[in-house]
């Protein structure tokens, strides 16, 4: 089958023939329909912690081919989603509500266990996420999977495994995120929106949207903010100040970038009492100040927030079907495989929310 | 009546004779019986935001003397503690359960109403939080007091308007630890060691004290720690991971002290999912891994443990009673009026937990 590798990082994606091991007992063997291009993939192209060759991607969808013997959960021929972020259901973090900090999350890293994607020389290729989704073919643990309903359109439902509930979850799980509260989004990339529209499904009241896109901005009213401020040329603090006299900032506050001066803006924007929520992945300090904390604020951050795929799969496709949670409106192009790099690009320069590679099947 | 004044900061107490206003329609007339010496007054006495002079101290108990035609909650005769916060009781933080956030707290600073204290020569003196309890007398509004019942001797009650609350509330109301959690004290000072007994009455499991001082880390385990860690000889973030193999850390952490390095500490003893509360007043940054944040840790600021003293104070006494919370432990010494500022002196070496100073009556 073809994948895209890296084979270097920093670096750039190759499409390769790549095979896939023999499915083990408790795995699942997918065609992939669709798979979506995000930030953190964007990260290990230009720094990784993973052993290389490796083949990204950690957000699709797709048709079951094969499944071990021990299988119990998926058949052939179910339409599932790749979770980005796998459980092993018995490990203390499973057992009390937090699968998402599960110790053995399907991290396969290639080193300690037979590589399950092989490049034409024979040499192992490790798997992002346990996934490795900008490939053909995936051949991934069932509990890295959830089944959805055939009637929801797989290239939509790609964006469920990863950037949809890393958004509203953070909002809805996380942050929990009370009826006629007042929250800012700083960022409004393909997570920053998710946050709107779980703000949008808490019932809150003004949602802030802030990012130094205009384009970004407007989508970001589409996507039920209230209000929307452009922090490159408004001082951000302040406006939204204004927007909220007397309250002094506001109750929920939201980080999907990744940066330092994102995440201390987040944390500025709270009020007395207020929680800020970090979901991007900075790997640097953030400095807050003391007297601020004091005041009962809070800061926290949100692992793919605080996703439990098999518990929240069927909230999100009731919500589509219902027509209250926006999908198509969050892929902003349909590319081959082939175009990935070139999506990468656009990512980088900020001027898609998502793209998804369609697979011909 | 005599008071302890402060002219400058930094500086030193002087003991004056002050003259108390008149008593208003809320207002309530009390003659001190005990009054502690807290960390808090420190801060005053090397550098204040409050307009000076001033009287300090805001942890206190006594008998009412007099009251104000408005007021209904207490009569001449009962024993109150002096609150370290009042509230308003209409704003909408008293109306959510957050009465520490209440925003007209009681924080007179003598600059935008008639001061309720004068000195010799005419001139104002501020209340510190509104108390002003290194006096002979208090003259504050009715809801920066709290009845209590008589037969609780008044210089350990003194204790429950401050310290006790700050450091059990911490525990039980901000971060709201449930039975079984490893939790970690960083600091033994007086609001560390109500940490220690709040851990205690959470069930919690493993209750870690940190300290520099050997001595209060003997009094932590009086208090209920179960492990002691010098951090000035061991690594406190090593030791506690041995002391808890393949935990990763502590659920709950709390800092009490109000320093950077001590702040991080709380944090960096956290593992996955863990929250650290912050107590200690530092008026710096304090910086944090982003990483480390990304794995749903969280950190939070608690304000005098978020007491509400008309729902917490019927607790403290019952435990009190019942033998099941430490007051008379808290006690290093009890002094006079005039011996103040050794007492302060002793506190700022560390060789005190805490100092009560006694009125004859």
């Amino acid at each position: 089958m073809r994948a895209a590798v890296l084979f270097e990082s920093p670096g750039t994606l190759r499409i390769e023939d790549v095979s896939v091991g023999q499915v083990g007992p408790r795995e699942v063997l997918v065609r992939v329909a669709a798979t979506g291009l995000c930030h953190s993939d964007l990260h290990h192209l230009t720094s990784t912690y993973m052993a290389l060759p490796m083949v990204p991607g950690h957000e699709a969808s797709g048709v079951v081919e094969a499944v071990g013997v021990d299988v119990s959960y998926l058949a052939v021929g179910d339409h599932v989603v790749a979770a980005c972020r796998g459980f092993c259901g018995v490990c203390e973090w499973c057992l009390s509500g937090r699968p998402v900090l599960c110790e053995r999350a399907g991290m396969r890293r290639g080193v300690d266990e037979p590589p399950r994607l092989y490049l034409q020389d024979g040499r192992g290729c490790s798997q992002m996420g346990g996934l490795s989704t900008f490939a053909e073919q995936i051949l991934v643990h069932e509990n890295s999977l959830v089944r959805i309903d055939k009637d929801i359109p797989l290239d939509r439902a790609a964006l469920l495994g990863c950037g949809v509930v890393t958004g509203i979850g953070a909002v809805l799980r996380t942050a929990q995120v009370p009826a006629g509260a007042n929250v800012a989004v700083v960022g409004c990339g393909g997570v920053g929106l998710n946050c709107i529209q779980g703000a949008l499904l808490a019932g809150a009241n003004r949602i802030i949207a802030i990012d130094i896109d205009d384009d970004k901005l407007q989508l970001a009213k589409a996507f039920g903010a209230t209000d929307v401020i452009n922090s490159s040329v408004h001082d951000a603090v302040q406006h939204v100040l204004e927007l909220l006299p007397g309250s002094g900032g506001v109750e929920y506050s939201f980080e999907a970038i990744g940066r330092r001066e994102t995440c201390e803006l987040a944390f500025a924007l709270l009020r007395k009492g207020g929680t800020a929520t970090v979901i991007g992945v900075y790997d640097g300090n953030i400095e807050l100040p003391g007297m601020r904390l004091l005041e009962e604020r809070r800061i926290q951050g949100s692992m793919f927030g605080s996703v439990d795929f098999r518990r929240d799969m069927r909230f999100y496709l009731d919500l589509y079907r219902d027509g209250r949670l926006k999908l198509d409106e969050l892929i902003s192009e349909r590319i081959s495989l082939d175009e990935i790099s070139a999506g990468f690009d656009r990512l980088a320069r900020g001027e898609v929310t998502r793209s998804v590679v369609l697979f011909p099947n």
